[in-house]
Parts: structure tokens; C-alpha cells; sequence
């Protein structure tokens, strides 16, 4: 926050309004790792968790944004504080998109579980999930210190997310190819490397809305996408 | 909207942005059916000029945020007028998502131009993105005519959607298990499949957001999902 201003009542407001959105993110993160858990331990109690927890965060969103059209018809904000109070509400969305994809992650553990193992496939997918939640972090600590290097820097990291989504991609390819019986659990194990790619792009939305409230502007540059799927596939 | 009552200077800054939402929808219906059709065809033209159009709706998400930050501004709205706005930002943001589907199954098309043909998928793949669209098109309706039965019966189709997805996901699963030439075709092409299956999703929160305004609560019961994918890949 901007501690060289004076606190408003609008600001006091606020501040309670982003201890719910930090709530949130602490129930996000901890979802995703434990979907990922999950998968790698072929733990269906834990799986069950996340899938149940998910509603406490859908909860918070709706929350958030109750509090926040409160705040809007309640203190008039200006333009700057408008902002702020809009950004809230679109970090909430993405957190909330984000928790989704955990429950679905956990909800296909279940089913991944009466599957035959894919060698080395869970441990690669716990992988990008850390990778991804670290990202998660960062851009809401950047949003509460208003940190637009911290921001532009989760927003670069995007970059080696969809590098490491890619050679699981290849990887899933490769077992597939090899041996029959690879084929319906890699569909699965593909979407969920994909969905957890996905919050990596939350993330990413996060830190857009950081530097967005800090500057005043959008990142100009479009982050290129590192997606190599495609060549892969056409050579297989 | 609601003749009963007198237009205000508010109303009628709304009814400008609604408009705004109507050709943003228009926009997102034509990108999703060029998507489809050059997928059918083999149109690489046709598919970069949906990618190139994405941009457009882009701009209107940002345009109708910023007349939406204005007004709330400009007006402040009353806690009615202001669940109305917020309605419409949420409307926005799930269109601008619906194009951004459009533009990756348009991207995926280039790469499948460049693999073998998987007999009947692309023709599965368009009737169910001209279903989705025919959803968005009365969700959008029933915001505009703030009809709340229409809302209602577009949430009931999200299931045969479902249902159109899940059969897509067995064919080509079969596809797959027959020739292993098809896995590297099907995995876009399920992955097409699967994002379309999602601008139904977005299609429904458009529905449900009109409940919303209509009825001043979000409909109750969830929507069961049916997803019957897993046990289809368990038997594989």
C-alpha cells in the first residue's frame, strides 16, 4: 500500500477486502498442491479434500465481490480507488478460475487411480504444479507491496512454465506412440498438465493487474508464446 | 429492459455499453463458426482471419470496462444499477474468453491441416460449436430482453453439450486405439473439442448472470455435470 497517504475510510475498507483475497490465494495454492499430492500418491481421501474445499473458495469470491460493490455504492471511490476496487475483483476471478482447476485435477485422480501407471508422468506434473503455485504466490505478494518488478517478473516466468508443458506434452506423446494402453490415461494426465499450464496464465493475469494499478498501463509487449505442441505432433 | 420505469441519464449511458456487449457477442459467434468452418475446410485463410480478429474483441472487453469504471464514476449507481453494471463486466470478460477458444481452435487449424484426416471429426467438432453458439446467442438474448425463462432452458442445454462432448471424447478415443496415426490429430482435436465444451460453460455463466439480475439470487441447483469420460477411458 501507499503509506505516504493518508488512511481514508475507503482505505480501511479496501484492506479488509484484500486480507479475503490473500485468504483466497492461500486456499488456491494449497488446493493445487495437494491435487497434485494427490495424483502422485493415487491418494483419493486427499483428492476428495480438494474437491470439497473448493466451494470455501467460490465462497470467497462471491464474498469479495459483494464487499467490493459495497465499497463502490457505499464511498463513490475516484477514478485511482475505482481501479484498485476493480482489480480486487478481477484477481478474485482468476483465483477462482485457478481453484477450479484444481477440483478438476482432483476429480480426475479418482478415475486416474483405475488406470495403469504412466511412468514418471505424476512426478512431471507435481512439477509444473509447484513451479505454477510459486508463481501464484509471487503475484499476490507483488499485488499487496504494489511490486511491478516482481510483477513483470512472474509475468516473464510464464515462459518456462509452457517450456515445461511442452516436453510433458512430448513425453505423454511418446507413451501413447509406444504402448496402447498409455492412451487413455495420458487423454487425462494431458489435460491436467494443461490445466495447471492455465493457472500459470492466471498468474500471469495477476501480475498484468499489478502492473496495470502500479503504472497505470498494460504490459505492452505480448509475452510469445512458447508453444511447440504442434511441430511435435505433426513429426509423430 | 424494464419500461416501467423512467430513463435515466444512467440508463441510457447503460444501454449505449449494452450495445457494446451485443457486437462484442456478434464478434465472438462469427470468430467460433469461422473457427469451426476453416477447421471443416481446411482453411488456413480463413482461420488467420479469426485469429486476427481477436484482437477486436479484446478492445471491446477493454472498452466496455472502462464505460463501466465511468459510470460507476460518473453515476453512482444505486445498489440495483450497480449489480447491473457489474453484470455486464462479468458478461464481457466471459466473451472476451469465448473469443480467445475461437482464436486457439483457429491456431490448432494450421496444425492439423499439416496431419492425416480423422474421418468424421471436424463435422462432430462444427455441430457442436454451432450448438455452443446457438447457446451464447440466447444467453445474450436473455440478457438483453432480461428474460430469465430463456436464461433457465440456455443453463438446461449446457447438458447436451456435455453429452455431444463426451461422445466426441469416445470416437475419438476408438480413433486412437485403431491407428496410433491418430494420436497425434486426436490430441488437438480433443483438446478443440474440449475448449468448445467450455464456451458452453461460459455461455451458461451468461445465462446464470441474467438470473441473477432478473431474480436477484443465483439459480440453486447445480448443474450435474455429465461427464461419463472416465469411465469410458477406464474400459479402454
Amino acid at each position: 500500500m501507499n503509506m505516504a497517504h493518508i488512511a481514508t475510510a475507503f482505505d480501511r475498507d479496501l484492506e479488509s477486502t484484500q486480507a479475503l483475497v490473500l485468504r483466497m490465494g492461500g486456499l488456491v495454492e494449497t488446493a493445487l498442491l495437494d491435487a497434485a499430492e494427490a495424483l502422485d500418491a493415487r491418494d483419493e481421501d486427499l483428492a476428495a479434500r480438494v474437491r470439497a474445499g473448493d466451494a470455501a473458495i467460490d465462497a470467497l469470491e462471491d464474498q469479495i465481490n459483494s464487499e467490493c460493490a459495497r465499497l463502490i455504492a457505499l464511498r463513490a471511490p475516484t477514478a485511482g480507488d475505482l481501479r484498485t476496487v476493480l482489480t480486487v475483483m478481477k484477481i478474485a476471478a482468476a483465483l477462482e478460475r485457478a481453484g477450479d482447476y484444481a477440483k478438476n485435477l482432483a476429480k480426475r485422480t479418482a478415475i486416474l487411480s483405475q488406470m495403469p501407471q504412466v511412468p514418471g508422468a505424476s512426478g512431471s506434473i507435481r512439477r509444473l504444479a509447484k513451479a505454477v503455485v510459486v508463481m501464484l504466490t509471487d503475484a499476490l505478494d507483488a499485488y499487496i507491496r504494489r511490486d511491478a518488478r516482481l510483477a513483470e517478473d512472474v509475468r516473464q516466468r510464464d515462459r518456462e512454465i509452457d517450456q515445461m508443458y511442452n516436453s510433458i506434452f512430448r513425453e505423454f506423446l511418446t507413451h501413447m506412440m509406444e504402448d496402447p494402453r498409455n492412451i487413455g490415461p495420458c487423454m487425462h494426465l494431458h489435460f491436467i498438465a494443461k490445466n495447471i499450464e492455465r493457472v500459470g496464465d492466471h498468474a500471469t493475469s495477476v501480475a498484468e493487474q499489478v502492473i496495470y494499478l502500479v503504472t497505470g498501463s498494460m504490459p505492452e509487449d505480448d509475452r510469445p508464446k512458447v508453444d511447440s505442441t504442434g511441430a511435435v505432433v505433426a513429426r509423430g
